[in-house]
């Protein structure tokens, strides 16, 4: 079967497709995304080797549980031991010895089948595209902010970065406010007004990069979207004392900073990964999210190499690859 | 009267003496302890000029309020404005336009009389010392974690650095501890045994620096005091999943440092800086904590520049001035 490989170069490469074997679900691709973190792991980010990809909607080819087989699916990338003291203290997704889908120890989503334990996968309703659906695991990253902060009516939000998470926060935020009725609008703060427009309608506040300091130290939690070490001194220069900074973006090199400013101001900065799938199906399912705007680019697993291509692009957004049509939904 | 002034050099230099003009309260200094923030300054942290010195324990010598003058006080460091935002948003000790005893628009304690407005001076028992009562003000420092963190009965603590704020850091946690009845041993990761010995009798389990990575990632909080950024790289590796970083260090360079572990730890970072004097003051009168094991030399002001050389060894804890004998208690 066909797969995106990464070692050293990027190649479309023919592998072996999984044989069930009684344990792990196989589950036939349908469409996978192409994240930043794919683009990172090019260039050498956790020294990863491998079928790239993590972001995916399939149908599952064969299970354990019969009724499961023929359901369409997308699937959580954390694979935990369940042993170890992190699993048995009930944090799974930082299991000691964790496999990690297309990121660490096991191969991706960018191939025609891949493996996942059943209880890893969870079920698409029809009312959800596929198009839609590739999004459910950075969207549940965006949501797991909301399982670790909390805000009052009054606060003052911020994302910094308008690149496909900072929009998807922007989003989930911005729907979280709408539904417990809080007045004060959340400011995205980019430098692309084309990226920023699409989240225009959800009643954002939106202000360019280079006039963002002028706000001066004004807000109560930002989310460090960036992916640039410049976000993180921005951030600190927003924030009001006691303000909560949540870290979003992992960078590829060392960064430099000073600490003062974090203790003097007593600044709490939070590292938020990922998150709950159940939240993000919910959203979508509800309609009260809609990220498919964000979906610039499908190519086919042929075009992988100009598909990467352009997701490095500064101006584009999302990039999806469409593995297997069949499935379309 | 007699000040230590620093403004590029450290020296003993006769100042004018303070009028009381009906505003801010005068007092007689009788005790001044040197802080590391004391010796950054010398060496260009934020770039103050002046009397320096902000730990002290006086007497009024004049004051609005009749009846309080003659009695024996320590003060609060920051003075803020009261009108801006940050004041009116009860977070007085962040006032936008504040001035610092000896660190920032104010000269400080290391002189025969200073000022401060009379709501930021407390009223110190009979029952502390001098010896005790010029701590109050890192005391209360080291309180503030207790303001900003909760730890629950398992949960494994931490103090990296066992310089004068990590040991009373230390002396702080380990009492929380057995006023709580909680039975997991606060861990002191220090370079000194001289110094760790000092807090042996509160039931602190000792590590070794150098044998300080071999304890894993095991603990639930960790509080940073070495004063250098290896602290946070050490802090990094001892800390789990989810687990909680109060930054008490600031450090004067910029420090270089990876944010990908802190993001995909989902760690939690607080800084802490200057804490509630009540909470101190009340640590001291019950004798649930002492300070005075910690304080090394006392030296007269005309030898201020030997103190601050004393202070600035790697081996030397608290070194204090007795700036007036007279109300010795």
């Amino acid at each position: 079967m066909k797969s995106i490989v990464f070692d050293q170069i990027l190649q479309v490469k023919d592998i072996p497709k999984p044989v069930f074997d009684g344990g792990e679900s196989v589950v036939r691709v349908i469409q996978a995304g192409i994240c930043n973190t794919d683009l990172e792991i090019t260039k050498g980010y956790y020294g990863f080797k491998g079928v790239l990809g993590h972001e995916f909607v399939g149908v599952v080819e064969s299970s354990q549980t019969p009724s499961l087989v023929g359901t369409r699916v997308v699937g959580e990338i954390n694979v935990s031991c369940g042993n170890c003291n992190f699993c048995l203290g009930g944090l799974t997704r930082h299991c000691s010895c964790r496999t990690v889908l297309g990121i660490f120890g096991r191969d991706g989503a960018f191939r025609e089948f891949l493996t996942l334990p059943e209880k890893k996968l969870h079920r698409i309703p029809e009312s959800i595209s596929d198009d839609a659906a590739v999004f459910v695991e950075p969207i549940a990253a965006a949501c797991e902010i909301m399982d670790q902060v909390s805000f009052k009516s009054a606060d003052k939000v911020a994302i910094l970065g308008d690149g496909k998470l900072g929009l998807l926060v922007t989003m989930v935020l911005a729907q979280a406010r709408k539904v417990n009725g809080l007045s004060e609008k959340v400011t995205l703060v980019g430098k692309h007004p084309k990226k920023m427009n699409l989240v225009q309608d959800l009643g954002v506040h939106l202000v360019e990069r280079d006039s963002a300091t002028a706000l001066g130290k004004t807000f109560d939690l930002i989310i460090e979207a960036t992916g640039s070490p410049e976000g993180w001194t921005l951030a600190l220069s927003l924030l009001k004392p006691r303000g909560t900074l949540v870290l979003k973006s992992t960078f590829n090199n060392q960064m430099s900073f000073n600490t003062a400013p974090l203790v003097v101001d007593e600044i709490t900065v939070i590292g938020s990964r990922c998150g709950r799938f159940e939240a993000a199906i919910e959203l979508l399912e509800e309609k009260n999210l809609d990220p498919t705007p964000l979906l610039q680019h499908t190519l086919g697993l042929d075009e992988a190499l100009k598909a990467f291509e352009l997701a490095g692009h500064p101006e584009v957004l999302k990039v999806t690859l469409q593995i297997d049509a069949c499935g379309k939904m």
